[in-house]
């Protein structure tokens, strides 16, 4: 699933409104400039009147010395004349990813761990965390850990911290079982995507407690669901998700651990589509190529 | 999974408050009445203090003309002197199945193929429909088909005339995506166990339109569950389970299409195991053996 | 997954020796001629040097009055030009598949119900089999039944037969557990793609007998492989696979019931993915779109 | 799935020739003695003639104490009189496994997190490697690595110095993807099983280079099996298997690294499984409990 990260290639994400000949459109223009086309996948909201989205990876000579006449072209062929968004993106830019944790390590360790040998194209600037239990662990990895504590009555204070740590510094923040709830006010301030893991199959077992339900309740699967978060708790666009079989034997902490190898691939998976810019946002939901 | 049938083939379905010495007594009676114990499961809720479950099957010369005797010494041994509940069954006595259904055809024929296979160890003297469509694919396997329309604002008469059908008839109900609610009254009178196929993974997208819900929601897997039916829509004890996997390119139609595949798997096993006394219900959960 | 059928839709599926500008080409040709892309995927075997894949999905006004035309452009860019393979196909065009089979019914029944439900767009204009006793239920379906029995030594006499029904009449050959193997004089002389269902996950228990064997060896899952028929028995390029849990509490004729519930959902998914022109054969292997 | 660990709790492993009455006898001496059953498990090969296997978990106030005795009992009862072999197992003795690896970190790290987070019940006294790679991982989890390379033409010096650091130290040995083949002397001398990880679903793939001979058959699943290791290269008993979807899309690297999320989970579950004593070996297969 993963593209090359030679200098050479690049990456352009298109959406809008979908209309006859898009297609053709965007590949026509990256051939004029004389790259060549490695992938690309699109898919429409709807046939008749919907949503249109594509990603195209290609392969163009030179690339970060054109990328400015690049951007140019598409601004003018796709923005103005087509009317739809598009990102270009140079592969061999890791985006920076901010972890952030409280005390479950299996979430973090899957990704420093992919990250480290090359599975997942991220750059770690930092893991910030709630409490001290696993700074050495992180910095083991040679990561910085920074420990921002959040008092009761004072998270304010605690969110003002860690948009002083990130701000600037990071392109995308991922809460890998960060338990405590983000301000709106914070992902307002924050400005990059925030990606969560929710230890359940969502919608089913929104909030708090999601394996004692899954107990009470006698589900035959337990699941995590990886998305982008938003002011609706629990609500954000889904990225992915994945289940696993358990049953009347298992008690409440079995299913937590059947359901933390689930949270840990679900959301090593997220980040790795959505470093790889394989997720688009499309408004409540998602299209990931 | 399933058993063996011949005569000389019983169940010993036992349940109620744990306490030591349980599997013992019940191993012990049997083997002193000279049944050789083929399979045996047991299940607690809690090691301490929980609820206690066991299945036995067992192999006893002669069963038939045995039976009461070894009813009244398990009446004895295990309800007076242990209080605990039991079901002492027959292996080859076929439970009796009606089926209700709608306009929807892949549950209900997915049941009577492998009931003609041998895979389902039920009878079905009735399907029982609330429209007409599904008459001829019925009685090309030599079943009567019933049609008992039911009207807006006449669904007790319509349940009056099934009740009719079903009381003494059938030993157990299957909703094979019956798109009518049935009343409190009805699971009164009815006085068999009713069987649910709802399609969605429960408790996500509990009511109407779980697939266009699931559409919106933009989940990654939608599934399936067959649940008990209680006077409680969509909460009664869940007996299996299962999903697969989706994707934006799935629009809604598509959606329902691999969601049907799920829901005849689903609810297939889920009639399977309870006509084979695999099921027992506790409290709002199943143990499933 | 399935696309539109109205007769305005087309599929046009190319492949040949990768290079540069492919996409834009195809993309070009089909915008010029008016047509609006509905859906592309591509693919390729190799980013340098490898063998290009790809399949587009299209609308455009009249297209049956003017196929001609198309097929003629496209002959002189994409075949004189690029030098690539490439196929026309209009979405309305049912594909007409025979079906063969021996005793079981299950791939059988499953493809007959989903070919009424509108799941598999294919026709299927004859069932042929070498027992009798499946007769019953294809004509259930108003399906022509021919029965073929094939004697011991007597193999080619009942192939002559079965060509004789088949030759001019289909488009696609379907294998649901037809237990006798066919000559390599058979599938040369057929002239159409025969797709089998294999149960066992190949390469595992190449063969005959791969439920008892896969008990004495003690495998944790079943599997079920759907792949088109070459004169390599069991070699043929692999279209679906898929496999189920199981353990040691299963015995054979479990494993088998077990397995048949995949075999007949991968026989119908690479059916139905065959019928939508899903499928390429590369070399040995295949791509899926 | 995991029992208590308490010093109370043990667990009593028996297998043999079927014969009517085995359930009852040993439950019978288990209550005779004082001892509370908390959870039974019991398998027969074939109900007629065929090998029986039963897991019992059991609670019995100063077990440590009392051990002896309760040995001395089973062997008259169960030995003696029924003919049967049976291993009686306190359940606070966590097995001691060394782990031998080569260059990939996967399966390793995976054991060791688990085994700290308390997941899997064993202590871990060394890793050996033939690789000084991951010495520093190792050692940052405290555990002692030893690093005996292994020369060409060399394999049995660097076997006798293997054997030097396990035997008498450990109770199990676990292969977390090393690369070299252990000769039958070194199997007959180490004296305990040992536990290894195939990255291929066995018995597909046997030998070298599964995932490139996996792309180039075209399969559309990957998987990986853990196994007892024997003499018979890739043929002792199976303890678990799993697999992930794949598609042509996947060149061989991404299949490999799909392939070791499967390799992981797969051999975490088998030394997990094989701590618990949940593992049974019967001939060229296995009982998992």
């Amino acid at each position: 699933m993963t593209g090359p990260t030679h200098e050479d290639y690049g990456r352009l994400i298109v959406q809008g409104a979908d209309r006859p000949g898009i297609v053709a459109t965007v590949s026509g223009v990256l051939t004029d400039e004389g790259a060549n086309i490695v992938s690309l996948d699109q898919s429409t909201s709807d046939p008749s009147g919907g949503r249109f989205f594509q990603r195209t990876v290609f392969h163009l000579a030179e690339l970060p010395s054109r990328l400015a006449g690049l951007n140019a072209t598409l601004e003018t062929r796709l923005g103005e004349q087509l009317g739809l968004e598009f990102r270009l993106v140079e592969a061999r830019r890791r985006k920076r990813a901010a972890i952030m944790v409280s005390k479950a390590d299996h979430c973090l360790l899957d990704l420093l761990w992919r990250q480290r040998r090359g599975e997942v194209h991220m750059a770690v600037p930092m893991v910030v965390s709630n409490h001290p239990d696993l700074g050495d662990d992180v910095r083991g990895f040679d990561i910085p850990f920074f420990h921002v504590p959040v008092g009761k009555g004072d998270k304010a204070a605690a969110e003002k911290e860690q948009l002083n740590l990130l701000k600037g510094n990071v392109d995308v923040v991922v809460l890998a079982r960060y338990m405590q709830i983000l301000s709106a006010g914070f992902l307002a301030e924050v400005g990059v995507p925030v990606i969560n893991i929710h230890h359940s199959f969502l919608p089913a077992f929104v909030g708090a407690g999601p394996y004692q339900r899954a107990k009470e309740r006698g589900v035959k699967l337990v699941g995590a669901t990886a998305h982008y978060v938003t002011e609706d708790l629990d609500e954000g666009p889904i990225i992915e998700q994945d289940v696993i079989r358990v049953s009347h034997r298992d008690p409440v902490p079995e299913l937590q651990r059947k359901g933390a190898d689930v949270e840990r691939l679900v959301l090593s998976r997220a980040v790795a589509w959505h470093c790889d810019d394989r997720v688009v946002r499309d408004g409540s939901t998602t299209v990931v190529f």
